[in-house]
């Protein structure tokens, strides 16, 4: 599992304050721990209310820099940010993300293919959130074809089916699995398959076992990634038990230690 | 998701003594607690040290049903116990188990349907549990074959393509989850897929994460009924989650409690 960290979102308070005071030590400190726990990447938002999107993701990236070399993910849905964010990223980066309409998607292809980035696509165009399995695996399908006539490796590329909160659509979370399942046969080797795992419980009660759950069972459809609290122990302790028993890793009694460790 | 409460099994201490001693108010109260957290079904084991296992078996059921009129799955691997007991229950019960040799299946099959019986059909025959997907998608389709040639409808059968502890046999996990998908499109409507779940981390360390992991996972394939431990909040709250997450029921807030008083 391809953990790629939640947690440096300008949404949360302490991200937020932190973002408008420029306290580096917050964010440094929140990257360090969210690697220790076993994120393999970062995502870097900042968040709904910043006059200087550019400025503040300029920002985080240059203080996370200072601490890490792992692969940060600019997630952002400005186009301008995007553009003039990327180029300035020392080491690996992702796009995160693009909506799958061919005219919005070669852009973000081109700049990920020009700065060796990869790239999150969603399954969504401009008439939003498919409501069926179909016109998921038919949007996920032309993100790949483009990915790949752009340059891109299937492995720089993700796709992300959208997971919507089960309380206010309660077939989402099966259409995703079936989209996931159909989408990791696509191309050989497949591209990443990736959620951003925490939306499947908005608003909802019980958040922390839902997302466990439903975390289990997209990796049983062949979901290899996730945009999720790494620090959520019971949760990662979950995705290294669900590597294990699709055969990944090999049992041994200290098994969730040793994976924490590598 | 079909729960048969594994606990009354002479393979636990306390159940065992409780045989020895024909201690009826240990099962019993056994028997309450598991349908109160949820059981639909009970599974009645007599353990593997009894003298008299036909004996052992007829006090059992005698015992549960002076309490309840759920199903009992007559859980013995003897033809003699099987063919002794199954006549003698009152009520709803399930043949637990018969292996797929055609000669064998078809005794338990008459044993079934004269008594309308449901049955847990194996995939193993007399070469053991098979070592890939193919072999046990083929002796489960041999199951649901002379079953519904034998007049079982496929809401009483059950076909349980055997997990086996992931600390011996590493693929085995991912073997059960595609032939579970296979199997479920072979009849429509479907049998049940079942497991006994508590087996695929005999002898590990983090055996609820792992059962509960694994149950997320299978439920995600298809798998609609388990043999295991209600008495287990975790595991329980986990097959509710997993339900909510198939669209099986529609979210609220009391989900887990409206789920546990249905």
């Amino acid at each position: 599992m391809y953990v790629i960290g939640e947690r440096i979102n300008g949404m949360f308070r302490d991200v937020g304050q932190a973002i408008r005071n420029k306290d580096a030590p917050v964010v440094q400190d929140l990257a360090r721990r969210q690697l220790a726990a076993g994120a393999a990447a970062l995502d870097v938002n900042v968040g709904p209310a910043t006059s200087d999107a550019t400025g503040a993701m300029l920002w985080l990236v240059e203080t996370l820099r200072a601490v890490t070399e792992a692969p940060l993910a600019i997630d952002t849905a400005k186009w301008d940010v995007m553009a003039k964010v990327v180029p300035q990223v020392p080491g690996k980066v992702i796009l995160n993300s693009s909506k799958a309409d061919p005219e919005i998607l070669t852009e973000y292809l081109s700049l990920a293919a020009e700065h060796s980035a990869a790239l999150i696509g969603l399954t969504i165009d401009a008439d939003g959130v498919p409501g069926n399995v179909e016109k998921r695996v038919e949007l996920g399908a032309q993100i790949i074809a483009l990915a790949l006539e752009a340059g891109l490796t299937a492995e720089r590329l993700f796709i992300d089916p959208i997971i919507l909160p089960v309380n206010v659509a309660p077939k989402n979370p099966v259409h995703c699995l079936e989209a996931i399942a159909q989408l990791r046969r696509f191309a050989d080797p497949p591209p990443h398959l990736v959620l951003g795992l925490s939306n499947v419980s908005q608003r909802c009660n019980n958040r922390g076992l839902i997302n466990r759950t439903y975390l289990a069972m997209a990796m049983a459809h062949g979901l290899d990634a996730a945009i999720l609290d790494p620090l959520d122990t019971d949760l990662m302790d979950l995705a290294v038990t669900a590597d294990l028993l699709e055969g990944k890793m090999i049992y041994c009694d200290s098994y969730l230690q040793a994976a924490r460790r590598a």
